[in-house]
């Protein structure tokens, strides 16, 4: 969710917005949670990829805060994300339609799951479950760091340690990226021998070769929802936090196609 | 140039950093300059994409400025940037010394041709020229938007009209990202019969397959100066606009190995 589209959306609210960037780094985040702009900031609006959900409660009780993403959050706090299980039973479902039946799950972190991995390596299997297929915790490639080059090393290596999947469901579109480039390297085609499917639908996603069938948020409803609950908050609401689920959907290109 | 590897630069000088982005438009960018920080903001680093140099200089000349990038910089104030002719003639030459004979240029404006974007294309015809080639006006491949799908869409048509190279220097690494894929797309191979080059070394670069070998700009020497030109601007010093130059370097992958 970089800053044009929230700043767009923003200022239709007639409010500025001040990006911080937190590198994904807990040490970022809290710069920015324990961080004061004496009275130029009238709420937060924060996705937090690290920092866990008491912390996040323990700053900033003075300024109305929405979280986005899966992080837990605090029952104090308003929040809006999108089913993370749903989507990616959804986006397994597709692959399981496809015929594809060795199906595995790339780019979790190999320590310290996040709450973002977790609720999608559940959906994964409710989908195998669902399909009488076996959950083989031989078919999660776990990666070293959630980037794309964390996933060529990692899918990297477990190919040539004889992995054997028709399918890859990867974590987000970063290690879709890093999964094509380590199968392109090993001369797998995609999709016909394994098929590929990513998460977020960044702007790459249409571009790569193969191009990427993603789970696709809907960035302009969740920025919708996230304003106008922080609005009513600055308007003065102060009751429980209210947590809402925003739409998505599949967007079904090249790496992972119909059948 | 993004936040987080900035945040920490100034950091270390006992700054703050606030982000604005402005999607490369030009109601953005003036959006930016014009905005009133009440007293927070102490000087301001921007890159501007589009904004003229004497619009540049209309606006705050209340708070210190330093400029990164190709824009033209008002004599009045700091800029850091990379020479751009050099580093597009070393990348060409790059291509040249591999073999290359028919070198196309891909991604930038189809018209009002940004200052970047001329900067690079004269130094692609200066490395040309220097080896006796010619530089050919068929051999440029304008896009319609500087971005990776405006170049698979350029690319795509000028391949289908015809285009003969065997190898394109892009704008950019999103450029060039485009370009791969419709080189894909038509089964052309890279590096064997075109060899691609980007421009940035963005994280992506070494992720693409194949991976891309590109100009890459010393971003921590340019935020280093950046920083401390902006320094004695908030301590004083009132002089004429510093103009700089930092270093690069080109960086070879597989898009366009050494021969």
């Amino acid at each position: 969710l970089r800053g044009a589209r929230g700043s767009r959306a923003a200022e239709k609210r007639g409010y500025r917005v001040l990006l911080e960037e937190t590198d994904a780094t807990i040490e970022g985040e809290r710069a920015v949670m324990s961080s004061s702009e004496a009275g130029m900031v009238d709420g937060m609006i924060i996705q937090p990829s690290v920092m866990s959900s008491s912390e996040i409660a323990r700053h900033r009780s003075d300024i109305p805060i929405v979280l986005l993403g899966e992080t837990p959050a605090p029952l104090t706090i308003d929040r809006v994300m999108i089913d993370n299980v749903a989507a990616a039973r959804e986006v397994t479902q597709h692959l399981i339609d496809a015929g594809r039946r060795r199906i595995g799950f790339v780019g979790h972190e190999s320590s310290a799951l996040s709450e973002t991995s977790r609720q999608r390596i559940l959906g994964y299997q409710d989908a195998l479950l669902g399909a009488g297929l076996s959950a083989d915790p031989a078919l999660l490639v776990a990666s070293d760091s959630i980037s794309a080059l964390g996933s060529v090393e990692a899918v990297g290596r477990a190919l040539d340690a004889g992995l054997d999947v028709d399918a890859l469901v990867c974590r987000d579109d970063l290690a879709a990226i890093g999964t094509l480039r380590a199968l392109q390297e090993r001369g797998v085609r995609v999709p016909d021998d394994v098929a590929v499917t990513g998460w977020d639908d960044t702007r790459l996603s249409a571009v790569t070769f193969p191009s990427l069938t993603t789970v696709s948020p809907d960035i302009d409803a969740i920025l919708e929802r996230a304003f106008a609950l922080l609005d009513e908050r600055i308007h003065g609401y102060d009751g429980i936090g209210r947590h809402e689920l925003a739409p998505y959907r599949i967007v079904v290109r090249e790496s992972a196609p119909e059948h």
